[in-house]
C-alpha cells in the first residue's frame, strides 16, 4: 500500500539533495543521505498525504512527507550506531556507518535533520507562514528531548537496567516511534489551520499499534524480509510488549488499538477507509 | 564583552530545557543538553542581539539568540565524539561523551538541535510567523548539509587526504564556522524583515576571521587558558590558516577581514559600534 507512494513520498528531499548539494565534493555526504532517506515503507509520508487529503490540502503536503521521512532516516542513522543499538543492516541493505563509516552516519543523520526543517519551512511549498512555523515547531517538539529522542534514550537506557513494566514500555514507545508517527497524522489538519484531535487519537493508537507489531516481528520474523536483524530484543533480555503480554496478548492489544484507530476517524466517514485500511496493515505487515 | 551576556543570551534555551524536560527521569538527556549550552563566549548570541538592536527588534531576539547556541552547542557535542575530533576537553570541562557516554553524546546533539527550530518557532517569542518560518529556513541551510555538516565532514576528510590550499580552506571553514555566524549576524535583519545584505558581509569576514584567530590559538595558544587541547592542527600535519600563511601572514589576514567586517557596518554609524569592538574582540582573544 506505501510501497507504491514511496517515489512520490520521498521525492521532495531527493530533489532537494540532488539540487543543493553538489555531486562528486571529495566526502560522502550527499551520497549518503541519499542513500538513507531511500528504500524504507513510507509509513510516515503516506499518513502525511492521508492526512492532508483529508483536509483538502493534498497538494501541499509533499514538503512535510519528504520532512518527516528525512527525520525518520536520520533517527534511524544513529541508532544504528556502534554507541546506539550497533546494527549492520537496515532496509536489507548496510548500515550507514558499515557502508562508510562512523563520522558519515553521525554527519549524515544531522544534515537529515536540518534537511527536514528545510524542507518544511520552505516557501515554495505553498503552505502558509503560520502553519510552515506551526509544523516545524510541532516537528522540533516530536522529535526532541520530550520525543523521539527521550525515546531512544529510554531504550538503551533500559538495555543495562532492570526490565521496563507496561507502562514504561509504553512511554517509552509513545516517545521512540509514536511522537513521529502522531506527527504525520497531523500535518494535514496543521496545514490547513484545521483541528487535529481526531487525527490525533488516529496517530496515537496507530503509532503503539506499530510498535507492538515491530516486537511481534522481532520475535517471530526472518531477518531477510524483516531488512534488518531479528531476535535481538530476546537476546538482549529486553522487557517488549512480546515478553509483557505474550504473543497472543500482544496481538490481541495490537488489534484493539487498530480498532481504537479508526473509531477515531468515524467523523471522516469513507474518505478515511485508507488511513482504515494502513492502520490494519501495520499489524499484518512482515517488514 | 560576550561573557556578561551569556546569562541573558543562553537563558531561553535552558529555560526552554527546564520547564518541559522533566528532572529527575533515568536519563541523562536533560542535565547532559544544560551542561553543554552553558560556559561558551556566547559569540552567536551576542551578534543575534546586536543586529537586532539595530534594526528595532532587539526584545524580540532571546529565542534566536538561544537557538543559535543550541546549535553551536550540540554541534560541538557531535565534533568531540571519539569517530570524529576525538576531544576530551571542552569549555575547561570534560566533553559530554566524557562525562557521560558516546550513545548520550550523540542523543544530546541531537535533540539541542531540534530544540534549536523549537526556540526560533515558538509563537511567545513575538516574532511573527514569516519572520519564524524565515529563520527556521535559513537556519536549516546554515547548519546542514551545504553549511555547518558539509565545512565538518571536509575537515574530518582532510585528515586522511593531501593538504588543502587556501582555497579549500576557506571553503571549509566557511560551512564549519561562518555559516552559523553570519545567520546570527542576519537574524536581527530576519526579524524586522529588512535588508541582510550590509550584516551578513560583516559576518561573513568575521566568521573567516573567527577561525583565523581559532588556528592562531591552536598554534600559541595555552590549554588551561583555552579551554581545550591545543597544537592539534600541526600534531596531525593538517593544513591551517597558519601553515599557509605563517603566523604573521595569518594575523595580517584576520586583522583585514576584521577592518571589512567593521567598513560593511558604515551605513549603521555609530550604533554599529559595538558589532565594531567585536570584531576587533574576536582576533584579539586568548580563549
Amino acid at each position: 500500500m506505501f510501497t507504491n507512494q514511496l517515489a512520490l513520498d520521498a521525492s521532495a528531499a531527493i530533489r532537494l539533495i540532488e539540487t543543493t548539494l553538489a555531486p562528486g565534493a571529495d566526502v560522502p555526504l550527499r551520497d549518503a543521505m541519499l542513500y538513507a532517506v531511500q528504500g524504507g515503507k513510507g509509513l510516515r509520508a503516506f499518513l502525511v498525504r492521508e492526512g492532508a487529503r483529508l483536509h483538502g490540502v493534498g497538494d501541499l503536503a509533499g514538503h512535510a512527507a519528504a520532512a518527516i521521512e528525512a527525520v525518520h532516516a536520520y533517527s534511524l542513522v544513529h541508532d544504528d550506531l556502534p554507541a546506539m543499538d550497533d546494527d549492520d543492516l537496515r532496509r536489507g541493505q548496510p548500515t550507514v556507518h558499515r557502508k562508510w563509516d562512523e563520522a558519515t552516519a553521525i554527519l549524515t543523520g544531522d544534515a537529515l535533520q536540518s534537511l527536514a526543517f528545510e524542507l518544511i519551512c520552505e516557501p515554495g511549498s505553498g503552505v502558509s507562514d503560520a502553519a510552515r512555523a506551526n509544523l516545524a515547531l510541532t516537528l522540533a517538539q516530536a522529535a526532541g528531548a520530550r520525543g523521539m529522542v527521550l525515546g531512544q534514550a529510554l531504550d538503551i537506557a533500559a538495555e543495562t537496567g532492570p526490565p521496563l513494566d507496561l507502562d514504561a514500555i509504553t512511554t517509552l514507545q509513545a516517545g521512540k516511534t509514536g511522537a513521529l508517527i502522531t506527527w504525520s497524522a497531523c500535518a494535514g489538519p496543521r496545514i490547513a489551520g484545521d483541528d487535529i484531535s481526531a487525527l490525533r487519537a488516529y496517530g496515537d493508537a496507530l503509532g503503539l499499534a506499530f510498535q507492538i507489531a515491530d516486537d511481534l516481528l522481532d520475535a517471530t520474523g526472518d531477518a531477510a524480509t524483516v531488512g534488518k536483524a531479528v531476535g535481538k530484543d530476546a537476546d538482549a533480555g529486553k522487557a517488549t510488549f512480546v515478553s509483557l503480554l505474550g504473543l497472543d496478548g500482544a496481538r490481541a492489544r495490537a488489534h484493539d488499538l487498530v480498532e481504537n484507530a479508526c473509531d477515531a476517524l468515524t467523523d471522516y466517514g469513507s474518505s478515511a477507509d485508507t488511513l482504515k485500511e494502513a492502520a490494519r496493515f501495520v499489524i499484518a505487515r512482515d517488514k
